[in-house]
This record gives structure tokens, C-alpha cells and sequence, in this order.
């Protein structure tokens, strides 16, 4: 279904009132392309249209909004419709749109609801954004470790409409401790009087709740796993993390590792499509200005050999070519870096090989690049400036990928996040290195002025 | 369990010759932790370790290696040995070894090859690399729309042992195409009498053979899918893709995309920790030399302004802050628009919006990052080069804002990838740029020298 088709047809429901059409609308197309057109839709209408749907409906669709939609929705439809709303939602995202809700408006939906289900939210929105127990749901199923197989089997079929998945069981001792899991499969496949806590699988990949969300998505993706338990402290099993959800954090945490690797500050949970001038302002001046010092001192550096500058302006045709290569060489080395830490292919351990390695790629790099420059800075500025100009050209070329490769490492021994190496900041301390480098050799070539 | 205890055990297994503790130990421990182990054992050694188990445990963990190391286990086990494996793995991990095999080795394992699988094998290999039909498994459940629930529930007990998945079943024609889709969830929720065509989905999402793989990613994480069924062009189901896979096509292609932002070619299928120095070279040298062609340009704007820079040695002070300026806003830019093309957050029709917002957002960075200067311009170089260089920094921040915000959509909208616009290369562009607008704005205030 095109975009523009099932627009029109979204458009025609504002038209008339037959809640039953929408209602089989809604059915007949995938959630995730109805909200797409919603979204495009004023508030007011989009709420018109959710609030004449049933809840399982209605809180389905929800779940697909992004949060800014999601928290504008919200002000506009009833506290009846709010309160159906909370009731029919999955746990996980009922949580999220939860603790975003105004204190007021928090502490007036809470006591209207289920003491089980108000219990449910306070202990999930005990965890902090971004840890695992906020992204965990606690509609997962749980088996004593006594049943049978058969018995198994029924009570799952029996709780299927309230679960977030069904296909990975978990098994649990009386004091609620996780102890083993079996998958729908494995239950389908085995005999049906077997006992359980036989034919379990004891050893069970698990997640404390207060590990970071990205913990959670690299044990589901390494194990191939649907969904991956969450204990707390005592091991206690608290909720389940699903490999739909594990894919979003996936994405969310790359966009965060881009933007941080092009210098800009991580922009979440907002859409570029409709972000503010001023956000994205905000999110950007920071580290140019930054970034703005840190050139003064190659200006500063510059300034001191203002007289070999006088005597030799070729050098200065030179200057961005320098500067940039031992920027670009080392931006190069950062990303790769970067990347390698953040999806555990390279970890603090591999810094002293990999530093080796890097030496001689950037060697090569560096002969490979002065080569290419030598023909030109021969032709503009004689032999000697061609001579200050490749061997320059080396020296800027390693510099740059040793600080491009060693500077993720370094911030990640600091517990810091290694994406904070982004090509601008690399580019800028290679700068003011490539500018020492450069003149210090020029005068040393050619004499001091 | 820890890498070291874990690695003990196993080196332990190389020394005695238990075949049985051997297969336990299999069974107790994850694949993908006892992989990470044999991989940095000698190939020889982990073959000999291998060939000792049952095929199914032998073909799982074969199923976690890297590219690299299957087809250097292949080589070192025996021709029974390949045969046995190549029966046991899963039907998408196996035709991706098939092909990788030297052509000889192909002619000869295939003809030993049940006929079944033979057909199996040569189906999925006639898709290119890179795109869904090569990512698909033949293993999936398919039934027809006349059988009843009950019936289709034990169709799928029956066959759970040999599927990728059983977690949805697809419905076909008399002509195996796609016509319908259940759920296991569903099936077991639905009456046992009723009848699969009337309670089956009928919106089902598929994906044609010959797309790429992000775009089967994309569908499985746009509408949380467990697995995605995968037609060719007659509508006929060929295929599934699961989701654990399309996790790591995610991976994959997003460690492709953070390389090409920091200009280096893709590295597909390479670990860091392995790739050679050479390799390392080969992928990084293309654009760094084409970046110093793309520099010397900049150089040669400079040597056109010799004489102003002669009279005005000042402005070569503030010459690596002016172009590094426009290159980090460029880089900031560009980052965020190829990742938000690659997400689907931001498509073509969102060009002239995005590009007049960037334009007032480029602007206030612009006079924001003019006023942080404009103070030291003074200090260096009095008030005519403070103006100077504030201009210019405006001037150059709108500048490689506008070209890092643009290439991306401009490479899109040529059918090419928008990752190419590597923050490197518009630091490059940008730096050639602000050169002309430096100087050109400089002899226009100060007047030509």
C-alpha cells in the first residue's frame, strides 16, 4: 500500500462518522504505515480518529507515534480516554509514555488504575532512561520448574493475549529467581509428561536491569535470542527484553554514535524532519566552539614563524594540504576505531597491537601521499620546499592516525564514551600537530629566517 | 561464564581425548562463547576438535565463525567431514559457504548432495550477494488455506525440528504463492476447527528476492517482525528472513556506513583485530589521495593571494580556523543527514525544507563562532582583520554547512550512496571553498595589496 493511497483513505475517515469503516481500516493495514499518515495529520484529528477505535486498537496504533507525538496526543484527548488508554497498552511502552507525563497528570492516572497494573509501572519506572529495566516489559511468561510439559503447554496458551512474546518461557524457583528457560519449540517437541525442570536449559543468558540498554540489544544479536531476561540484584527475574526492542536501541544508539562522530551532540528520540532551528543550534554550537579555541593555538603557532612565513610564502600554499591530510588520515583511524569498540570487535586489551599495526599503515599512507605531493611542491616552490613538503607530509600523516587511533581507546580507559573522538575534534588537534610538525621541519630544512 | 575459565576447559579438551566431555561441555555452554574461544586456537586444532561432534552440534557452532575461518576449516577437514557438515547446517548459512568454495570444491561436494538439497543449495545461490534472496533460508513452514487450525498445529509440531522458525507460518496457494500469514500465537489462540483462510492475515509484508538486505532489515524493524517472507517477481514464496539476521545486516551495514563516514572503504566480513596491514592501506589510501588532488586546489587559490598575504601576514594566523571551521559545520552537516537518509527519517522531498532551515541554523553558528573570534582577531591583527576574519568565518560556517547538508541528498538523488559525502571529503570541499571566500572577502575590506 502506497503512502499517498492509504492517505486518501485516512483523509476520507475525518469526512464521515461510520466508526465501524475505520474500525475495519484500522484492521486491514499495518500500524506502522497508519501512523506514518497520522503523524502528517493535526493532533486534533489524528486524537478524533484514535479515540473512536477500541483500546486493544487504540493503544496498538499509540505505540507506534514517535514520543513527541505520543506526549501531544495525550494533552488533547479526555482522562477517559487516557485512562483506556494506559489500560489496554503493552507494559513497556506504557512506562515510557508514564514517566513522561507531567507530575499532576502522573499523580491523577495512577490511583485510577488496577492496583497490578499501578504496581507494574512504579516498579518498572523505578529504573533510570536507558538502562535495561527501562526498556524491559514484565508481560513475559513464568513456570514453575514442577510442571509438565502438557501443563506447560496449556498455560501458555492460556495467557498468549497478554504476553509481549510466548515463545521463550522462563522458569522460575518459588522466591521468583530465574533458573532456566525453554522455548515454545523445545516445549512442542518434547514429551508431554516430561517435567520441566528436566528438560530445561539451565543455562540462561540474562541482563541486570541496570546495565546500559545496549548490553541488552549485544546479548540478543551475539545469542540470537527473542527475548532475554532481566534480573535485578538478587537475581530475581524482573521483566523480559524483546528483539524488536533490542533492533530500535540498535538504531538509536548507532544515530547517537554518528552524530557524536560528525561533532554534533547526540539528538534523541527527535525526528530531523521536524527538529527546531534552535535545537539543532544548541546541539551544534558546542563542540564548534570548542573547536574554535583549539584552532586559535595553530593560528598561535602559525604566528610565531611569521618571519620564515615572510621569507618562504610557499610554504603557506602548503599549509591546508598538511593540516588536512594528518586531519583526514587521523579521522579515518577514529572511525574505524570508533566502531570497532563499540561492537566489542576490538576491546582496551587489542591498543598495544593494533597502535603497532596502525604505525606502519600510516607509514605506508604517509609515503604513498608525499609521493603524490613532491612532483608539485617541486614545481611551485623548488627542491628544498619539495623536500619539507613530503617529508612533512610523513610526519602528519603518522601523527594524525596515532592520535585518530589512540584517542578512542584513551576515553574509553577513562570510561568515557570513545564516539566522542569525531572526526572535527581528531581533524583539529591533527591541525595544530600537523602545524608544528610542518614549520618546525621547514626551518629546520631551510634555516631559520 | 568468563573467556579465560571458559578457554581452560576447552584447551583441556585438546589434550584428552573424551569425545563424551567433549559434546557436554558443547551442550552446557553457548555457541557463540565457545566460538569466540576455538577462533583463537590454531585452524588445525579446532578442526580436530569439531570433527569429534554429533552434526547438529558440529554444524551449529560452524554457523558462528567468521567467513574467514569457515572456509579455513574447510580446507583443513576432510571431504566425509564436509559432507556430514553440509547436511547438518542451516540452509542460509550453508549456501553462503557453498559459495564461497573454490569452484572444484563446489563440483565435488554438490553431486554427493541429496537431491533435495542440491535444488536447495542452487535456488538460493542464484541470488547476488547483497541482496535478501541471499540472506533467505528455505526452512520456514508454509500450509495451505484449506487446513484447519488443529491440523496446522500439528503440521508445525511435526516439522519444528528442521525450521529456522515456527513463530509464523505462511499460507500458499496450489502455486506456492503467498496469499496469507499466521502466527504460532495466533494458531494457538483460534478455534482447532477453524479454518487457516478465514482467520489468516492477509496484509502480509514481504520482500522481493532481488532487493537489497537493508531494505528486508528495515521491514522486519519497521513492523517488528519475527521473520519476513521473501517472493520473487511470480509472487512465489522463496524464502524467509529471520530477524536475528536481519539484526546483523543492521550491524553490518551501519559499520559500513560509520567507515565511509570517516573515508575509508568499506572493510566487509574483516575483523579489526585481524585485518592485515596491507588490507588496512588498500582501503584508506584511494580517498586520501584523491583528497590532496581535491587540496591542492586550496593551495593554489593561496598562491593566487601571495601578495596579500606578503602585505597581511596576520591572515595566514587565522587560515587553519577559518577552513577548519567550515569543515567541522560541513562534517556536522553531512553526518547527520546521511544517517537520517540511511534511517529513512529524511527522504528526497525533504530537500529545500531541511536546506532553509540549515541555512538559519548555519547562520547563528556562523555568529555565534564570528563573535567567540572576533575579540583575538583584534589582539593579532587590529580592527580591520577582526572584521575580516569574522566575515569570513560566517561566510565559510554557511558555506560548508550548506555543501555538507546538500551532498548527501545531491549523491541520493545520482542513485549513489550518500555515505560517500565522508566527513573528510566536505572537510576537503569545504576548506577549498573557505579558502576563496577568505581571501576574497579580505582584499575587498583591506583593499588588494
Amino acid at each position: 500500500m502506497q503512502h499517498t493511497e492509504l492517505k486518501a483513505l485516512i483523509e476520507r475517515q475525518l469526512e464521515q462518522h461510520d466508526a465501524n469503516d475505520w474500525f475495519l481500516l484500522v484492521n486491514t493495514y499495518q500500524d506502522a504505515d497508519i501512523v506514518e499518515v497520522l503523524e502528517e495529520l493535526a493532533i486534533e484529528q489524528t486524537a478524533s480518529l484514535l479515540v473512536k477505535l477500541p483500546s486493544p486498537q487504540f493503544a496498538s496504533l499509540f505505540g507506534y507515534f514517535s514520543p513527541l507525538y505520543q506526549d501531544a496526543l495525550l494533552q488533547v484527548i479526555e482522562q477517559t480516554e487516557q485512562l483506556r488508554l494506559f489500560k489496554a497498552m503493552a507494559r513497556d511502552e506504557r512506562v515510557d509514555v508514564y514517566q513522561r507525563l507531567p507530575a499532576q497528570d502522573q499523580q491523577q492516572i495512577l490511583p485510577k488504575l488496577a492496583k497490578q497494573e499501578q504496581h507494574d509501572i512504579l516498579k518498572l519506572a523505578a529504573y533510570e532512561a536507558g538502562t535495561v529495566g527501562a526498556l524491559a516489559t514484565s508481560a513475559y511468561v513464568a513456570i514453575a520448574d514442577n510442571m509438565t510439559v502438557i501443563d506447560a503447554l496449556r498455560f501458555v496458551r492460556h495467557n498468549a493475549a497478554n504476553m509481549e512474546t510466548i515463545y521463550q518461557v522462563y522458569v522460575v524457583d518459588k522466591d521468583q529467581r530465574l533458573i532456566g528457560t525453554m522455548s515454545l519449540r523445545e516445549l512442542m517437541t518434547e514429551q508431554d509428561n516430561a517435567v520441566v525442570g528436566d528438560v530445561m536449559r539451565t543455562d540462561v543468558i540474562s541482563v541486570h536491569a541496570e546495565q546500559p540498554q545496549q548490553d541488552a540489544a549485544n546479548l540478543i544479536r551475539r545469542y540470537d535470542l527473542l527475548s532475554l531476561p532481566v534480573i535485578n540484584g538478587g537475581k530475581t527475574l524482573i521483566g523480559i527484553v524483546t528483539v524488536d526492542d533490542a533492533m530500535d536501541v540498535d538504531v538509536q544508539e548507532n544515530t547517537e554514535d554518528f552524530h557524536k562522530g560528525g561533532g554534533t551532540l547526540a539528538l534523541k528520540d527527535v525526528s530531523l524532519r521536524q527538529v527546531s532551528t534552535w535545537t539543532m543550534f544548541a546541539k551544534r554550537a558546542p563542540w564548534l566552539i570548542v573547536l574554535v579555541f583549539a584552532n586559535m593555538f595553530s593560528g598561535g603557532v602559525i604566528e610565531s614563524y611569521e618571519d620564515t612565513i615572510l621569507t618562504y610564502v610557499a610554504l603557506v600554499f602548503f599549509l591546508p594540504l598538511l593540516v588536512d591530510s594528518g586531519g583526514n588520515a587521523g579521522a579515518q583511524a577514529s572511525t574505524l576505531m570508533v566502531r570497532a569498540l563499540a561492537t566489542g570487535d576490538l576491546e582496551m586489551k587489542d591498543w598495544l597491537k593494533t597502535l603497532g599495526r596502525e604505525f606502519w599503515v600510516a607509514l605506508l599512507l604517509g609515503l604513498a601521499m608525499a609521493a603524490t605531493v613532491y612532483g608539485l611542491g617541486h614545481y611551485r616552490g623548488g627542491a628544498d620546499i619539495a623536500l619539507v613538503v613530503s617529508i612533512s607530509m610523513v610526519a602528519v600523516v603518522l601523527a594524525g592516525s596515532m592520535i585518530g587511533m589512540s584517542l578512542p581507546f584513551l576515553l574509553s580507559r577513562l570510561k568515557l564514551d570513545p564516539a566522542t573522538a569525531s572526526a572535527p575534534l581528531i581533524t583539529s588537534i591533527a591541525d595544530f600537530v600537523g602545524v608544528l610538525l610542518y614549520f618546525y621541519i621547514a626551518v629546520t630544512v631551510l634555516g631559520s629566517a
